[in-house]
């Protein structure tokens, strides 16, 4: 009982055995009015995905098929959908609904929303005991809000990994400001922060990245770093003292991060934003820390649906391309990205491609 | 070799003796072209004085008069001076002086100046040696752009205390768009919460008053509270879940504080500022609290001399008040003033009065 009822994917049974994946049958919700449905063509691999299977965010809902930068085909629209059409090329992210009646939901915060937060993967939909499964799979059934086009200009394998990481790079440059006249630091050159590089100097902003040796010094500046700090060098924060007016803190660990150093480099109430979720304990942080320089921290989750489209729309005009390694999707090339992804070993992200061979026309 | 070479007043020795105040002479810094004299009628005590003289922050330069809610008379103007006219009736707060010429003095953030910070007490003043003395004493030597005309409207024994714990509160609420139409919550009615609740409310925001028991409820209350939370009450911030748009975060302990919990009672983006700055370590931040708002979390140095003419004309044209208990300045009042301000025996700030009688006329 495949398609429409059903779809097949590749879900993972307990986080001891996060990098066996099973080939299945799953059952997709109810199709809604404003539902799309969504014949996959290409699957970001985010750090999210190993984080959730791998147990480090804590229990999970298994089996599991996850993947949240998908790109597809729209197949089928609900009747009263107007924001998709058939056979449109489109892609869906990390959430995939949210009340949409409270205020966070109508101010464009609906990755905020504290009514109703569905991801799209591993999220149980109310009222049918059906676990969302992501985009390590043949299709996804998706609110039209959480479903993107995606303009023509830019390709499906590149494209995929902006869907979760891009965005999540994006949304606190822009509220936060990042534009020219601004000094803007990237932490951590990983997937989301070649994004945050890429981003920030396509928003027009002086961008420097920061990252723990110079090992990724050329592909910072091949991505747009106007310079580039190593953490590892002494005095590194030195020159830089009261001159950051937002730095975007991408690194998925807080382990050794002497707080106090980075925070010393901001503007007066310049902003320190983190997107990370490292597994570990928080930071102490101490209003010292603080007060000499105003400096406000904080974090940010996706962005809204505004957003995801103007990103699209800025990787389009500017030609914007994410550096991406393909891996053809099923048993072996997860598991190859799998234990990959905990080393670290991706220059900056994969992207799961070779979908018909694997689930068919 | 008193005034004008020397003022005298009101001297501790040591940590371990901050109790003990000693009526001594000590040295003036040299009669600058911009400075203003200034005969002192009334000074506030300042939490910072008490942390300051009994060790709490750390080393300081003993022996030391501290106090820096000063009012009085400008008894002498520099020729070049043109801020202050002689005769007027001033203010002076807790910072005397800033390098002046960086961006950040430019652009109305001195109190954030990295290049040089003079305290009005403690504070070695550049080739001089001479460190700064405070307001309890006969006279202060500032620099016209720290020297604050006040208001006829204003008493003096009452504005003495916004001239520090007002400016606290005053200036992160205009910098953080405390107004009509935005929620403002006040954690800590001491000297600066009280000034908290009185400036919010005078901005035109609907305040809350968040106390751990209902104690000061009546007078959060008469402050201009809208409302009041007590935190030692089951549940208290679950009504309030994603509403304010600003806390300020007057408490002067950390311990026993549940972030997390008030955290979630911040919309989207909300923004939580400590003025305080507490003797204990820091806390514990995790991103996992920050990210389900996109929370910011801030701290605030003092104000501007544009926010402290401000904050005065506001007091002025509202007819605001502060709490004042006034004590006679000498041996026996200030050891009181300290030991009761180390039980916070106050409500809500103690002035220091009666300068002629121990300084003359």
């Amino acid at each position: 009982m495949p398609y429409p009822d059903e779809a097949e994917g590749f879900q993972v049974d307990s986080p001891e055995t996060f990098t066996t994946f099973h080939k299945r049958f799953f059952k997709l919700k109810p199709f809604g009015d404003y539902d799309v449905d969504i014949k996959i063509e290409a699957c970001g691999i985010c750090g999210s995905d190993v984080h959730t299977i791998s147990g480090g965010w804590g229990e999970q809902k298994f089996p599991l098929c996850v993947g949240h930068e998908i790109v597809g085909r729209a197949i089928r629209v609900g009747p009263k959908v107007t924001l998709v059409k058939e056979g449109q090329r489109v892609g869906v992210g990390a959430q995939s609904y949210s009340c949409g009646e409270c205020k966070q939901c109508k101010n464009d915060n609906e990755t905020y929303c504290p009514v109703l937060m569905i991801d799209t993967y591993g999220a149980e939909w109310p009222e049918t005991g059906i676990v969302s499964q992501g985009g390590y799979s043949s299709h996804v059934r998706t609110h039209e809000h959480w479903v993107f086009p995606i303009p023509d200009a830019l390709d499906t394998n590149l494209v995929a990994p902006m869907l979760c990481a891009g965005l999540t790079a994006y949304s606190p440059l822009v509220r936060n400001g990042a534009g020219p006249g601004k000094k803007v630091g990237i932490v951590g050159l990983g997937g989301i922060g070649h994004f945050g590089v890429m981003f920030a100097k396509a928003l027009g902003a002086e961008v420097w990245a920061i990252s723990r040796s110079r090992a990724k010094e050329a592909d910072a500046r091949k991505l747009g770093a106007d310079g580039y700090i190593a953490t590892a060098e002494e005095g590194w924060e030195k020159p830089h003292q009261f001159s950051f007016d937002l730095i975007i803190n991408c690194a998925n660990s807080s382990e050794g991060f002497d707080l106090a150093k980075y925070l010393s480099m901001m503007d007066v109430h310049g902003r320190w934003i983190s997107v990370g979720l490292p597994e570990e304990e928080g930071q102490v942080i101490k209003a010292q820390h603080l007060i000499s320089n105003g400096v406000l921290i904080g974090a940010s989750h996706l962005g809204s649906r505004k957003e995801m489209l103007a990103m699209l729309q800025l990787a389009a005009d500017k030609g914007l391309k994410s550096w991406v390694e393909e891996l053809q999707i099923g048993e072996e090339g997860l598991k190859e990205a799998m234990l990959r992804m905990k080393k670290g070993d991706v220059r900056y992200r994969f992207t799961l491609t070779g979908y018909e061979k694997v689930f068919g026309q």
